[in-house]
């Protein structure tokens, strides 16, 4: 931490100051420049609070130095995680396809496009049981029949099972069904769920809030990781910005950024992320070209009578042809699909 | 709803809009104009899906037309909605002040600064039990036992209590003790919470998240309407842009906007809003003069040893001179404080 | 400028650096963390650049202490700059409010709204011979004739003229018949046009571009100030964000900021910021409350038929209905108006 | 455009609105439904302004339906524009790469990049010698000396040369020694300098700005085709966003929808949006395979001491490895590089 006192500020000041860092049991580094003094904290920042000092009278600004995540960066495990879900590995040079409906509507629905995605090459079913919707007069998922439904197709196909979770309390009951456990955007902060999946030896698909900052994203990878669970592939799934075009901002800078800076796998979700079936497949290509270790990809055999998500739902035809041109930039990149 | 053909659309294409409007069991109207037909579908555009007919071939766009809430809109309640709680209105003419520390810390701190908040004239006291942190290393409140201390400071002064509830198991227990429960920005869309406490009747204070639109806020309130509480207050409390000198950018032009469009009160958090210190007051006098009908203010007897917030947190003689300062804006547009 | 070295940067790395450093005549102050090396560089940060460091093998980051401006700092000059503009100040105790319509028109309507915003009591009129349209089929403004009618306006009511200039050779022409020079958000980093300003002895309104953050913005006026015209006057106008209701979100926030680090005057133009006629009246509350030197406002004869901006012009009538509104909130704050 | 009534408006307002149309010379389509009356108006919807409906009486709102662009648009033009530059086609099957210095610094250091440019296989060269900069004290460009050293090296290597024009007036210079000439992303909306560019026969390389829609840069292009310059490439440069680990974000969305609405190609600058030369090469891949038809890329032979943007520069070793990788992509998506 870098304490940077005013412009004009007076000795006893900085005093103040250093005495603080002294009463915390750490090490001041005062640095006297032309226009400000600076004083550096030696020790674990962790450990004290920003207010301590940036309250403090004659201070300008108190700047962090290290990263506040520690179990989830590439600093504290050099190589990169593979997580294992249902025989597939997530993280290695192999890419991974999840794909599968928006929601789960039917167990007719869900076997017919659970045997799509398995000849299309998918190794993973995605299909939601709960759903988090915006409107209380919209369809909210079928609750623990639709988890039913997915093991029935798992039984069929032999596809894994990757399903989102809303609450704590139903972790365990969807634990008990899925082989990846999905921690949606707008619980990517949700810290009791987050808690409870720590503890539960489960994968976990963590996707990105749509304003969570890198920093954030990490953090909530950091209260699986600290839990005991270690087995989190990240989802980058579109930033909310000013764009119109598309329903959230699909951020694919953020891929080759993670790969720095955390060991954690981190695969793209270019359905939710654009909100349009037509610009699925080139955002496809696109997120595996940036780096990014696998897509899920929402898919309906008719998406105009979708539950849920129509508009960026592609086809089983779209997914034929994505999986042929995403193969093709995989191999450009050196990855194996 | 609207559905705009394309350029050059073929009759066909046409045919099957206005097939499909009718099977739904609507009316189209058609309106050919040079470049492009138009065609308009009359019925209540909530029990289709827009993907239903963006999906058909020759259809460029579909545009809705009404709201996506009903309950929440003016147009469905002209009158403006006040809410009691602990008797004190808000909605009405005279504005609340809601004030208390972030965090519930100990007994003695919580009781020293109910004293402080009633002593300055506010009328409501906050303190968090449960607390969302981005860090799981971070103090993350005093759960149940916290809840006990707000009674104890509400025994003690009369000052009715507003506290946050995470999670829908933990919604009766938090019911039993607060006055008001709060929803927090991060669970704003937490859909299972809203329902939970759509059967509750306890007043919400139902926070903005930080990257909500206006329709996705209201059709949050429209959870809790729908489901039978109709004492839901919102609360802007910032939202994520590029802007870097302030936490969120505190969005006041929110206020009058949703005073036109729904019939429900709406307070400010200028603490989360900025999460500056030094500019709480004049953004407190901003939002009541922009028409808010409250404040929510962060204070602590010293905020450099906050265990939560410090930065924003506010002194005592400061929330002194911010209610003197406000009481006068009040005035000036009409409200009494 | 503080550099953090990577963890377990080597010796070689740290002392690269170090060389660096007094290569360029600076003196290093190293501190020698648990996890990671800090350096911090003492002297002119100005003088250097930050890539001489960031790219330099074993450092993670460089971070710069001191601000980017200088001349625009309250550091600098720690009494607020009182811009005089024909006979009216702006940054003292009084407020100033310019208005007018968006583009100059005809004669006839700009003579007829000069007498408007006159007897409302507004001290300057605002008026646009040159007009930065989005389309290239849209009114472009009447140029050097626009002026002309302002001058004629002037001539009239005895108020001062504020116009735009799109481009440094238009400046000369512009300052001939203008009180106050607008350099508009989309010419905000228009560095030809700043620089040929900061030689020309008019006040200059300088509005905040969509994007612009605070250290872009007080950059801006950087170039105006090392120019050597020191009547600079910034303005608010909203910024891009994801927000659907407003046409940009006023940022009312910068204004209590921009007084704490610049002693430059700050007002606030909610007709652009909002593009909302029927919140014009709250937000201009809302930024004098903020602390808002004065405002900006849009008005016209008949919005409907206005060439440009119609949606967010206000009438005669709300004008004056605004002057009466802002003047009690002037009051509330100890401002006179 | 389509006027939506509010709900329960009077018959007489909507006589009003119709009484207008009629007026304007247009077709009024009235829709009766259930909650609110629509009126669709059929006819030309540039040729009249939305604040002509907006502001009657009753109206809640007003739709259009149109794009306000025309020449740039698919509908406009079926085929894709190509554009011949120095007898490179840019929006072909072949994919371009614009390589280059950020600044043109001295002739020794331009030319030794344009001949490492020459030999990794990009065919054009880019070079600033104006420059708009964010400080007034930093480096501004060579101006006419830096055009001079730019020829000299187009003279050298027979590179195509691409640079900046920041003024109208400036335009004949730059475009006499330029053959293809950069609209930056701070001047996409400097409504003089693409009225000018309108009517030079060079190709216009323009630039997105950092917070414009997709209908700004689309009316942008607008400009330059209306005035009879039909040789416009765009270029996504990333946008301003709250992300914090890149400079921009870049939006590799905006291509394929580009390439649905315009016939006009679009090439990417991954130094620019990302400003991280350590992420250039993987976004790079993945413009390219999100369908962008080329790539503008800054390269210095030492990043540490460029005059300009050394952060994101990439050095001569890493434009080659980019090359190579890049065409593998290419090929991926059946492109030739």
């Amino acid at each position: 931490m870098i304490v940077v006192m005013k412009s004009g500020a007076k000795k006893s000041e900085i005093q103040s100051v250093l005495k603080k860092i002294k009463e915390i049991g750490l090490k001041p580094h005062v640095s006297a420049g032309i226009e400000r003094t600076i004083i550096g904290i030696i020790g674990d920042e962790r450990l004290f609070k920003k207010e301590q000092f940036s309250m403090l009278s004659g201070v300008e600004n108190v700047i962090p130095v290290l990263k506040p995540y520690k179990l989830a960066s590439r600093d504290f495990k050099k190589t990169t995680t593979v997580v294992n879900v249902n025989g597939v590995n997530i993280g290695g040079n192999n890419l991974v396809t999840i794909a599968g409906p928006c929601s789960v509507e039917t167990k007719e629905q869900l076997l017919k496009t659970a045997h799509i995605v398995k000849k299309a090459g998918a190794q993973l079913l995605r299909g939601g049981a709960y759903k988090p919707r915006t409107s209380p007069y919209a369809f909210q998922g079928l609750g623990k029949d639709g988890l039913k439904i997915l093991a029935a197709a798992r039984k069929e196909t032999g596809l894994g099972i990757v399903t989102e979770v809303m609450e704590s309390q139903d972790a365990e009951l969807v634990a008990e069904y899925a082989d990846m456990i999905q921690v949606g955007a707008r619980n990517m902060q949700n810290t009791k769920l987050l808690r409870t999946l720590g503890k539960i030896k489960k994968p976990i698909l963590l996707k990105r809030n749509f304003s969570a900052t890198l920093n954030e994203f990490l953090m909530s990878a950091e209260y699986l990781l600290s839990g005991g669970n270690e087995n989190v592939v990240l989802c980058e799934r579109g930033i909310r910005t000013f764009v119109e075009y598309t329903r959230n901002t699909f951020d694919l800078n953020v891929i080759p950024v993670v790969k720095q800076l955390s060991h954690l796998p981190i695969i793209a979700d270019p359905s939710h992320a654009t909100g349009r079936q037509d610009i699925v497949i080139p955002m496809s290509r696109a997120a595996i070209a940036a780096g990014a270790d696998g897509l899920i990809i929402e898919v309906h055999t008719n998406p105009a009578e979708a539950f849920s998500d129509g508009d960026q739902s592609i086809t089983p035809s779209m997914l034929e042809q994505l999986m042929s041109e995403v193969q093709a930039v995989a191999h450009a990149v050196g990855r194996e699909m």
